[in-house]
């Protein structure tokens, strides 16, 4: 519904007229809709009474209600008063559109003056600006500009008013966060949340509620309505519990949605599942992307790192909206990318936790070899994450700083907390992919599974009684500082590189043509893995895109200056007690992967030996398979 | 098909009366049969020559082909000599039932003499013994005894030679080497394989025939006659590749099976589609079991490890067959035990497979290590070996040993062997499962992990050239021999304990209500891993069931022993540039083990901070969380 207002002479009849032509929708004027009495007492040059007023009002607000279930109207009415406004609300405010013609009063008057077909009387003119209340909403709309000008004016402010473009369903912590990020990034939102009695009461409305001083949130608990609410072709974003309830969601959504319509699935699901569900929707028309987010809560309200994967139309499409929300890299361009195709996205996110897993056992395990097996106290070890991260630039060392020094009482809060840790669901599944794949995910893996034994809390305690154990200071922290450093960056680098070859392995089995140069960029702010040698992967990965970090030269001079230290570090940790089961796997896995002879050929003998398995040669080609009797029975 | 044979006088015709009575089937007398001819020619006394007999044997023939397309049929004909019986087989050899009644010459003389309505001429009955040839088949029957005692001995030959109680499906190495050890254990089996042209052509057939001099295998590859084939209620082995196989070849069966009967699904399926099987199968009212089976060709041969699980009713009635086969452990008990229900026993089977996994990256990194670090020759590691094995008496050290002997031209074939290994499927699914059910199963993992690693050849020799890297040796095999003895036991011992640690996990999560002393038992022959270690083990989990098996006090001194030399051992040679993933793994494990104090308090705290996970205090029961506002913002 639009109604055009302003005082006598301002144009709203020529504007109101001209603009229900463009929309296509009728031109009503307020003025034919008086009573007969109120226009006898007009004509007899008496003014009208607010009393006069208010029943002619009523009818126009039913008349409004009753336009409003056809496709709307333009009305052209004086609304000189928000009480009179206030009146013609019988339909929800927000589908009002108040467009308010003004000018100076000498504009006006000008104006009236010159119409020669016209009886004017200046002191109704005076009356109607004295009585005017400008309304603090709706389109302002000056109108000296020509009649063209002036429906430009307007049509351009309608179209940026139109439905919201994204709709997003789930308004957990994350979902909260991201509406917010979409909103102050200038995009129209509306937000869904199921009502459940008990369970989830009034989440979407007390969202919208809460932010109403700031942003106006479209917000439902009909799914109905709000993908009604959504413009054409629409774009939705999950933001639910990956599993069954993702599935569970695009049931609930299917029978409202059209053809070409996109649901981009942000939750942390499985690339199998995303696979799947990618390919069932496009049977019935719909586009599906699923989108990593990495971030965090502070991510997804401030920009988060998005790794979207799906059918480049859609990402053609929804990419920009996902761009405005992400995390901007040094450059100012957005840490968002269409990774690739269907389960692409959910697979990088999928690594970039496991990455994340082998990062931050990385820390933990060096902060608990200086701790017990150097004796330094968190300030001192804080104190020597700083300075190592002058050069590292890793955000989760920086926060691991802010740990270390945080205070409780007369102590230290990180001594107090209880160091049994969890893995379930993603955890694992980097590793699943890489047996999957065939490839050596070994520092992510043994991190994953530093996790497991942690949370044996009960039994371990057990366990270091049985054995006597208790923790010596066996150096400490200035003499192995260095050490520890090289130890930890060999680590790092090592992890990555582990990482980017999944990656890579994934992209060659799934076809998905992975760019690992533009994965580290979008990973170089929002994620939890940022870092400043995600900032050389750029190039490392633009380089040489289709190997393994390891051999890049850089790298090499690199590990090669660290590999002592790192060795060093994870023998002397042994023999003091000191697990350092990712540094450790590390050192392996170098040791390993620059070792041209492996151990195998002893494991290929084996298992021809008990199940005629059969063997290569290295003096006959590749492909051919040999079988030895072993033994004369 | 009954023939009843023997010389005149002996009781054919009587004995084949009162047998065709008990069978309910018809009785005839080949003497009924002459033409006329030689009718006469008997008649007129002179005695019939072959050329006689060659048309009475051939109408015989057609006469059983005949009958056998009925219900068969008793026939009492003297087919003294071994061509005339050859001549009566019209039909498979298999469906005639000779029975020879036989006795002394004086006894029949006697009996014959005795009888007073019968003209007797001794001297046919001379001839006839001389022309008897004895079969060396059939029933053999002494017809001293009386009629009654007589019948109830064929009764009781013909019960014992009822159907096989078991149908095995799929002729592949280890179905073929099963069905061999099943036969030699006197359990009549029927087997199956399919048919298909250009691909497996005429399986069952051949592998009949292979060994008919030796055993008796009713062969078939039509489904349907060969389930009709085994004694109801059915026991059906499977060996046929594990994955959807399995699932096409159980619907085949379907539709001619019966209640109650048992599919034994014996190959290396995934225990998760056992449980699934299982279920599905109880619905139909089919019994199913999984039965892992360990031991290669040979054991499958000579005496395999089985580890069968499925409900108790089908392992009441099937794994008296199942410990037939199975090997013996040192006290003469099959090593086939019932695991657990549904599941059970392929992940016993599993798990066995990822122990394996670790035990074999043992020996082959201690043998790199010795080659290259200690410069040490085949021979030399060979000597070594044998040595530890005194101790160890472990199958894969024992196989090892030979293999590092095993000379080829003028060097030693491991030389030429290539070092690149594989892992697929199976191997990983320890780990897979580790994963889910959260337990740290690090040495099996390292073990698979290493495999991957060592299968990109091309890019680690790239690697190593890269690296300039190249193997020195740093000691001699004297002078590390004991430490690494000791870093080799102890590696195996925590391989085991992680090992055995999963199946009790498992075991409590799907309530299997796992027998671990008795698994250990099972395993200490017949399988891979078998070991005098194995043997310790039956003790030690007998006496504490629910504990890991490092905090046995025997286990806590045994390691304490070693864990020097471990850790030293690794120390050395990671800083040497020798990998030694196990053995590492295997240290970090001790060590986290026995650490009552992990590093997780630290992955604790990041999780709070970027993801308000929340954590658990030291200072406060478990099970209350906290949040930590880490910064202020």
């Amino acid at each position: 519904m639009y109604i055009v207002m302003g005082v006598s002479g301002v144009g709203k009849t020529t504007i109101g007229k001209l603009l229900a032509k463009r929309l296509d929708i009728p031109f009503y004027d307020a003025d034919d809709f008086h009573p007969s009495a109120s226009r006898k007492k007009m004509e007899d040059g008496f003014p009208l009474q607010d009393s006069d007023r208010y029943g002619w009002l009523e009818t126009l607000a039913n008349k409004i209600s009753e336009w409003e279930k056809g496709d709307g109207a333009v009305l052209a009415c004086s609304a000189l008063k928000e009480q009179y406004r206030k009146q013609l609300q019988s339909i929800p405010k927000k589908e009002i559109t108040w467009i308010f013609l003004h000018s100076e009063y000498e504009t006006i008057f000008n104006r009236l003056s010159g119409r020669e077909d016209h009886y004017f009387k200046p002191e109704l003119l005076k009356s109607q600006f004295d009585t005017l209340e400008m309304p603090n909403y709706g389109f302002h709309i000056n109108v000296e500009a020509s009649k063209e000008e002036i429906l430009d004016e307007i049509m351009s402010k309608l179209n940026k008013k139109k439905k919201p473009r994204i709709g997003l369903v789930g308004l957990g912590v994350m979902g909260k966060s991201l509406s917010l990020n979409f909103a102050s990034k200038g995009v129209d939102i509306t937000v869904f949340n199921r009502h459940v009695e008990e369970l989830e009461v009034d989440i979407a409305r007390n969202f919208a509620e809460e932010n109403k001083l700031v942003y106006e949130f479209p917000w439902f608990d009909n799914l109905e309505k709000f993908i009604k609410s959504i413009e054409r072709p629409r774009n939705i974003i999950l933001m639910v519990n990956a599993g069954p309830a993702v599935d569970m969601v695009i049931e609930s959504l299917l029978p409202f949605l059209e053809e070409d319509d996109l649901i981009i699935d942000g939750g942390n699901s499985h690339y199998k599942d995303t696979i799947r569900r990618e390919n069932d929707l496009k049977k019935q028309g719909i586009l599906f992307m699923g989108a990593g987010i990495s971030g965090g809560e502070e991510g997804a309200l401030k920009g988060p790192s998005i790794m979207p994967g799906g059918p480049e139309n859609a990402y053609n499409r929804a990419g920009e909206l996902l761009e405005k929300i992400a995390a901007k890299d040094k450059n100012g361009d957005p840490c968002c990318t269409h990774v690739g195709p269907n389960g692409a996205g959910h697979f990088v996110k999928m690594l970039h936790n496991g990455v994340e897993y082998g990062e931050m056992q990385l820390i933990a395990e060096t902060y608990h070899f200086l701790r017990f097996g150097a004796n330094a106290t968190p300030l001192e070890i804080a104190d020597l994450f700083e300075e190592w991260n002058q050069e590292m630039k890793s955000f989760l060392l920086e926060i691991s700083i802010d740990i270390l020094r945080k205070k409780e009482d007369d102590g230290f809060l990180i001594d107090k907390i209880l160091d049994a840790a969890k893995q379930k669901g993603t955890g694992g599944w980097s590793t699943n992919a890489a047996l999957e794949l065939g490839v050596p995910l070994d520092t992510i893996t043994a991190a994953v599974l530093a996790r497991n034994i942690s949370g044996k809390k009960q039994e371990r305690v057990k366990a270091m009684q049985a054995y006597h154990r208790e923790f010596k200071s066996v150096t400490d922290i200035q003499k192995i500082s260095d050490d520890l450093f090289k130890a930890y960056k060999a680590g790092s680098i090592i992890n990555h590189a582990i990482g980017f070859d999944l990656l890579l392995e994934a992209s060659k089995t799934y076809q998905w043509e992975l760019n690992l140069s533009e994965i580290a960029r979008i990973w170089t702010n929002g994620c939890i893995i940022r870092s400043s040698f995600m900032e050389d992967l750029i190039d490392i990965l633009k380089e040489k895109p289709s190997e393994n970090v390891l051999v890049h030269s850089e790298i090499i001079s690199l590990i090669k200056n660290s590999e002592a230290a790192l060795t060093g570090i994870v023998g002397q940790a042994l023999q003091a007690g000191y697990p350092l089961p990712v540094l450790s796997s590390a050192a392996n896995y170098l040791l390993s992967f620059t070792s041209g002879q492996s151990s195998a050929n002893m494991i290929q003998a084996q298992r021809d030996f008990f199940g005629a398995h059969t063997y290569e040669r290295t003096d006959e080609p590749r492909g051919k398979f040999f079988h030895t009797q072993w033994i004369d029975n």
